[in-house]
């Protein structure tokens, strides 16, 4: 999880989980019953994630220049991440001067493979597309992978002219087969 | 928002808000500044929905017997309510010995007038709506008002066999063409 | 739990409790087990409480225009809401631009009555109280009933020269033999 | 800061922070503003802290048997901590079956060098201490260094006749001349 900005690319990459990192005791945190005898160490508590997710809102915050923000949440793995991401956000709102409203939208991303090998995306479920035409659009996702499902969809919000698009991404795994959408700059200007 | 149960029918009504309630001061809680000069009074302060959610979430848990549940959040407008929601009862298991396991899945509501000016309502964005079979589903709402919305969806979601529905919803309008669902009964037993 | 300022008395009141406000039904909310049968109603969900420490902190920032601060916690019955309007004072800091420093004293009040009847105010177990000269000192309190306490901690509070003196309780009791103490006014400049 | 049981005496370290841990970067988390410049890296995120207390409150309420507690909060360093910990005790009450009376208490340790140049401990500030009589007290502090102020408290507590002393600890320091009070078993019955 992570946000980037051009003053300070270093910290874009976000809590780094190294290969070799143990993790922590289960018996050090609280954990749901029904994972017991399923997990064997905590790799990323919760708390960490909930610190992140503070500073990611102003370092969101400040790259959108307190503008009013359209949230696209990408369902279904993105809601929880989002949720507290939009939270935060309407702390700082509600504590600062500035005036930042925020709409949240849902959507879902559909693949179907065409004859020629290739993914198609088609994004369901949301509001009228249209409306993103130069809105500020930040686009939460639970997870980039290669990028390519990220990159697919940034070329299709492209096309409703919004004046700016950022992603936020609660988690970003090293990908040997990642194709370009690069993971250190999670939070990126169209 | 309410829960109800069988022995206690009396709190189902939830917070009741009377039509000559005056609100309260805005002075004396924080809001969104872009909101300054468009409201007048807090009609229900944040904290209370706060404290009933997190009692509604026992009493969910309780009427479920705590088992596992299928959480079907109404988009757009219950996703911050369904998310305090589940945060509740995730709390309630995290801190209990019973095993419940929570699945959210997200579905938007679509209406579509046909000939005999009727409203058909179609279901779109979810998972397939056939893994409702046999589980215990929790429709999670932002608004009951007339509870025509809510009997066409009870009756789409009943076709799938699921072992039990109950539905939680935040907030319900006291409305003269209400046509059946009771609104006392915010959450009922197929 | 009241915040004034000079610009707008008469939020001062903060939240009124009425004397025939017949309070929320008990099944609304969660409460600690061992209360049950010992309670009727809920005359004040807790969440309200959260969301009015919320606007009390903004304003004491204000008020203190964003300069360091002295808490000064008046045990046992203060700790709480001190605890709460500290962390909220925190937030402020911790997503604004400004540079507040924050430091909490505890204090004990104890009373002996002398040979004339009155009562003699004892303050224990703080720092040295001569480190309040020239500070900016926020007294926290749970509890203002007469005000001959408040006057008699202001009195012995303001020998140590602070530079500012503010007071927050929690919860002002209407008491008939009040004298003098302006509870419709609980934060105050010396 | 840890917890422990004598079934799992493992876990007892708490969460460990290594000598060659060289912490996290600063902008992966907010801060308050006046540390700017002041600090290097975050050691541990506050976020971690929040979690870890909630597995202690648990092991503690567990520990205790869901019996009634009285919880000595060692001021000034414990306060944060303890508030902390009362709050998600508190949590699991309001959740549990369970009936579990809390109540707080808070002292302060006064040193004072006598003529054979050893540390003589004064306990001041809080309630009559005989009250303690046939309690399950919880000594709450932010510290355990070398063991002596601990070993001094406890010995003084246990002179009132409590049913069981427990320990929990923020942090615990590895002190090379640590005496005896054993750190890696914070929670100790008597």
């Amino acid at each position: 999880m992570a946000g980037s900005s051009e003053e300070a690319p270093d910290y874009g990459r976000g809590v780094v989980i190294k290969d070799n990192w143990p993790g922590y005791d289960l018996n050090l945190f609280t954990y749901p019953q029904h994972y017991y005898g399923d997990l064997e160490y905590v790799l990323l508590p919760r708390g960490i994630i909930v610190d992140r997710i503070e500073r990611l809102a102003k370092d969101i915050m400040k790259d959108l220049g307190y503008c009013d923000i359209l949230i696209l949440c990408v369902l279904k793995g993105g809601y929880k991440f989002c949720m507290d991401l939009v939270e935060h956000l309407k702390n700082i709102s509600r504590n600062s001067d500035r005036f930042v409203s925020m709409k949240v939208d849902f959507i879902r991303l559909k693949f179907c493979r065409n004859d020629e090998a290739m993914d198609k995306m088609q994004i369901i479920g949301g509001d009228d597309l249209s409306t993103l035409a130069g809105k500020n659009v930040l686009i939460v996702k639970d997870l980039v992978g290669t990028g390519r499902t990220m990159k697919a969809l940034l070329s299709s919000i492209e096309k409703y002219k919004p004046n700016m698009i950022k992603v936020a991404s609660l988690l970003v795994k090293r990908t040997p087969g990642s194709d370009g959408f690069r993971p250190d700059s999670h939070m990126r200007d169209q």
